[in-house]
């Protein structure tokens, strides 16, 4: 029935795993032939033809059918053609089970490579406009109110460090995708004598899966990889929205470069973030993905079962989302417009410095508490009078406590709250300076 | 207004933190005290202060009041009732936003080890009923259909090692929750002369968070944690299907002690496996848990703001969920009974020993595709002539193929097909045997 | 063994289903009564004994006890304490499978009830904030850049729209709520001749659920109302996140009143939004619970499975969480202060006119593009000279386009664009005021 | 930049919506023309070329393009191509905002007919199966025990109900979907004298969306649609592990046509149901795509932002899965096979009929309670010694109870059992005829 092949079949989607179904097939044709299992004549007649028909595909000179299922079949069934009999020994002593988890770790392997190696671009990237605006003062927000103000190099190194757990969240998760389920055959294992550890040494895996029924049972590696790239999207959510924030007409702090907006015809000046935008929308279905798969492994009996088929639309997804939003991350904030008088003069008359004006009575010998007590009426008189604390003379300081000298003028200077919080990981300067130090040190490593 | 309060408090449920919120400020007075921010004499009436009211929460006399918000609101309170104003410094040069981080870091890092160490009691349970069960034979499924006989002990060994990946999982998770945000203050650092390095010390973290930004929007140690549960739960999920199915009348494989099963007044032979049922279905609450945080954390500006209030009722559920689910599950298996004889009963005419009579003509020269064609057709005649392989003679093997001899009928012992699969880590008792040593050693070292 | 018991147990959370367990309870044994399966004195003492119950729980007399497990256990007990035999004769021909569906469906019914009232308060809030503000003037945004003028009515009324179809929704999950499965039994149906659309009857339900099978096995009805919840606080996630923006320091156009905001010791002028950020935060939570079941669901062979016990937690959390977000929000928007002058003063040099110039040019004959590529090259080069559309002369208009005549002037003005929006939901005031109205329709009728 | 381009299209996958998008289109023209906005001739000239275009992209001589975006850019950019600034009108008193919402809306419109349609006919296979089937005795499971002998047709009608309520559900949707947001323009109306209600009217729709701003920014009916989608996935999640579980060999119950199964080239004897278990993982992406909207909605301020253009990919995959998933089952049921004789030996030694043992006591006299204990003895004893109920002679019997007579041999007899659960919606063939009756009724109406 012809429906029931559509709805079955893999090959519109698992196709792009040939060049890793060929490698794995070429590691067990050597591996064969070590082990005497075919001759070695044979060993070579297979490794040659599997060469062919990788440059086939590479080529686009292959024919690809839905209903031959699935990628392996394909392979398998051209190889035949080629070789005959002989390519119908290659699948001795392994299984679709073992070959399937084989191809999916080869392939993510290599491509938790690449979004490592993203991961440090970006890094990179943050770390440069980090420095080239090294001095300016945005206001620190929590709760989207002004708190504090801080450094605009403090607050995009913060996305540095997220991005170097996820990097380090992904090596993690290497070593757990970077083992071989190769020669677990259908589940129990085989009675030919085979060496699975000599395939795993010529695929450049640490070690092999130790169970057979573990060996095709398993997915955690692909999940695993899921919830690291929810962790990542999370991340660039949280950037993309702070920029699509900083960018608007209200902010008006950045201007992303041109091709990472769009305008409308009619209206030239509107600079629709839709970059930053997509990738925001895009968290849900990374996240979607690792649901999805989560829901489809629970309760599964061993060992394999077909529904684990629905490993790979999750996975593939996952892995272009990541790699397009990360590349054109890293592209967006080379090229991204600082307005430091803007984000300068957001400061005034909000504040943001009454907790450096406690600590100075503190500093004074007030308890802390009373401090707080005096600076609080300070500010709501002074914003009843409409009025600034810059407004104050130190007449009026004098009215809420003595203690206030000719000094307090610079307590309040924005410039001065930064530079006082020298604390480690702070907001001054040389503390800044000091993390985009330890940034560089951890991209230059790797 | 009442009704706000009541939407906004979280001490109804973060007064479990108590012991970790004093730990951390103890932590803290004693920094201040070196940092000569505080003197001594006040550090030490502090600390003595914060001993008692610990021992007040332990033993029931402190009053909880809901319009007191928060733990450290509760606590800090209660310390200024104490020792006045001396109690009113501890919050110096530090901040809300720091302190409820330090303080679930603290309590996570107790739960994880606990929970780690539930994992490797569960193992050793495995390890056991493995032991104890070496030699029983069992079909092995895959699309829950008979594929190859396998051995028991290979079958609950496949747990084994799921369980020692969620195990090195919530290490490396460990590494990540294990470093201290304390000092951060709001979210720009501190003015005062501080010591971050030193309250890490103190409290046995193996680093501090380096951006004090980064320290106080960070979330990322509790989804990762979620993350990891949900994997435990997934496999606890596929353990407990088996379970469920291999105790019903049908497959009749096992038997669950008493205790893990309730009957009915009307039925006293009924023995529903609830305990395996509610852990399946609590699966549910872990995954809608790691969902409910990422999903918060999406798009959430820096630094702080009071959606991640929202972080704790999901870890809180999870860690008590994934508690009761591994301990009940090490004293569900010590209690197991198996029943061999249904088990190999199981395998009569099931023709899983079909592969093995395949790979019997192979060795006797005949190419792999042309042994597979011989053995399909002979499976599907005997199927129809309503007899399984141990009914057919020699003379009927041989009008199949002549390379058929009399040792073909060891072949297709179930036994004989079992100890042949010596493969690393296939289902001969040899290759068992070497899992579970290597198991033993796992559970050994940690 | 204690701690299976306590892993079991229900009763710490479904105690909240007493009193629709009782009035339950009395319908059935009402029934029992009326076919004569008990006697008119049994079913009167039966019924007498279940008020008292009631009354005792709702006093706080009655005493709870972990290792009775849930409510339905608890209540039989205590009646055959007080009434002997006779309570136990109670039970007949139903289980606690239709008894625990039967609890959920009235307990969900009421709450519904309530849910749907809240909506529509604050649907009725909606409407006060719009026609007090009927003229104010915002800026309309796309991808949060200014697109076009709007009333700050016609944004708001937004909500009302979306909060409509909720309560639509809701209303048509009520139907497939009120639909009783009392009188399934266990699984199968009873021996005994009872009336099950009597009881339905009694309990005011509309329908029984026809299959017996079908009304042990079914949470359907649950995930129904969490898939209608996550909606609800999708939605109130999206206001209050434009409540956020809107009372951040840089847009400033609204004012949430004290009660809904918190500031902090040391600074009185901050007024962080916490009740918006919990809300959105809380839609995490709701999101999380919907999934939850989801997954539990997942699979799960007739009829009844003790996995389903966890639709209990998730449901009662997103009860309380909706009418807790509800009730607020209605308040808040009760409370809020608009400031019209920011709003409008926002437009300023955005050139959200620019829409309208255009169209000035369709209207005096000039093709739609034509019209589009004038007013696109007449906005460039006015940014580029820094100017405004109100800074320009009727001569530098001309300079664009011969077809500029003195009445440009006013169609630039803000509002003449608003006020030409008059297409049917559009932005003129006559258009708003028409869908107040229509809200107005809307409320009063249910 | 190519590669952000790239990131932005649509087309690769928003093509499928192009007789949509030419279907609004045309409807568009028409009002245009009506309310003399453009004239006749203009109107009659672009349906032409409209048409045309359609023609195009059916017979696949439409070119493609990925750095145009979207379909709609992709038709107006054509349309110019053929008629020049006739066809640059068509765009006016509209945007992308409003279009690209209608043409999901006629999109998911046509999809719910054609899903609804598939239930039905899933709907009408149950019945067929079961009218087949009626007589046909298996065990009634709770927990997956056996708990009391029931009809399979009894069984299967469950999932007849279940989908009944999913059509409903879908209806419901429906009524949401089919809401006219066409003439919104951007977010705020337009100044052209549109006449929304007559678009409207010309793609059939009920009626329009009432406000413009509402009419860009929602999306709850897809989500509302993708909550249906996981509903009904969660449902042949549940017939998928029961007829997964009954095809085994333990089971035995039943036996999926050929085309449904596959095997093994070395085990043709095997069965694998893997339609059943590639719909029952599928359910995992579909929860997965529910997740994924709900995420990208969440917290998304007012009107229109790019993250929505995330609604596609989910929406799309899951109509598929559906149509295919639910197709796939009506033929599955239409062929499946039962085996009667089976389902009814597994009943033997079950004891299921204890609950009708205590019955028969109770309408001897005895007190409910008291009827339960004196079975649970009798059951216990029996099982001791290793007898079934079937083995007792009467005096046997009397030993328990002096109410055992004759009688008590035809009370435990399976049929008898089953007979005896008249009540409504059990299990007895009179009710299960009732229930296919009302089935009956229920598809033959739509």
């Amino acid at each position: 029935m012809k429906k029931i092949e559509e709805f079955l079949e893999s090959i519109s989607f698992d196709k792009r795993l040939y060049k890793y179904d060929i490698q794995g097939s070429i590691a067990h044709a050597k591996m064969l032939t070590k082990c005497k299992i075919i001759t070695d004549s044979e060993g070579k007649r297979i490794v040659k033809a599997l060469k062919e028909i990788e440059k086939e595909i590479k080529t686009g000179k292959f024919k690809f059918n839905l209903s031959l299922e699935d990628i392996h079949t394909h392979i398998e069934k051209r190889l035949i053609e080629k070789i005959g009999d002989i390519g119908a020994k290659l699948h001795t002593a392994r299984s679709r089970n073992d070959q399937v988890s084989l191809d999916m770790r080869l392939f993510l392997r290599d491509e938790i490579k690449e979004i490592a190696k993203l991961i440090r671009n970006l890094q990179k990237s943050i770390l440069k406009v980090a420095e080239r605006n090294i001095d300016a003062i945005m206001p620190g927000y929590t709760h989207l109110q002004h708190a504090q103000p801080i450094l605009f190099s403090h607050w995009i190194m913060t996305y540095f460090f997220m991005l170097d757990r996820d990097w380090e969240r992904l090596l993690n998760t290497f070593d757990r995708v970077n083992v071989s389920p190769l020669g677990a055959a259908a589940l129990a294992g085989t009675s030919y004598p085979t060496d699975r550890e000599y395939t795993a040494r010529l695929l450049d895996f640490s070690k092999v899966v130790q169970s057979s029924m573990d060996a095709v049972s398993d997915r955690d590696f692909i999940i695993e990889f899921l919830a690291d790239a929810s962790l990542i999207m999370m991340h660039l959510s949280r950037l993309s929205e702070e920029l699509i924030l900083f960018s608007s007409k209200e902010f008006g702090f950045i201007e992303l470069a041109d091709p990472f907006t769009t305008g409308s015809s009619i209206m030239p000046q509107k600079r629709n973030p839709d970059v930053c935008e997509l990738i925001r929308g895009k968290t849900g279905r990374v996240y979607g993905n690792l649901m999805s798969l989560l829901t489809t492994m629970k309760s599964l009996p061993l060992a394999y079962n077909r529904d684990m088929q629905e490993d790979k639309i999750p996975l593939f997804g996952t892995v272009d989302t990541l790699k397009g939003s990360l590349s054109l991350y890293a592209k967006m904030l080379d090229t991204v417009k600082i307005d430091k008088k803007k984000m300068l003069a957001s400061l005034e008359g909000d504040f943001s410095m009454a907790t450096d004006l406690a600590d100075y009575l503190v500093r004074k010998g007030l308890p802390f508490r009373k401090a707080h007590q005096i600076v609080s009426k300070l500010v709501k008189e002074t914003i009843k009078k409409k009025k600034d604390l810059d407004d104050l003379t130190l007449k009026e300081f004098k009215t809420y406590s003595k203690l206030f000298g000719r000094d307090v003028f610079d307590t309040i200077k924005v410039k001065a709250g930064i530079a006082a919080r020298k604390s480690l990981g702070g907001t001054a300067k040389e503390s800044v300076k000091r993390l985009i130090a330890q940034g560089k040190e951890i991209v230059r490593k790797a």
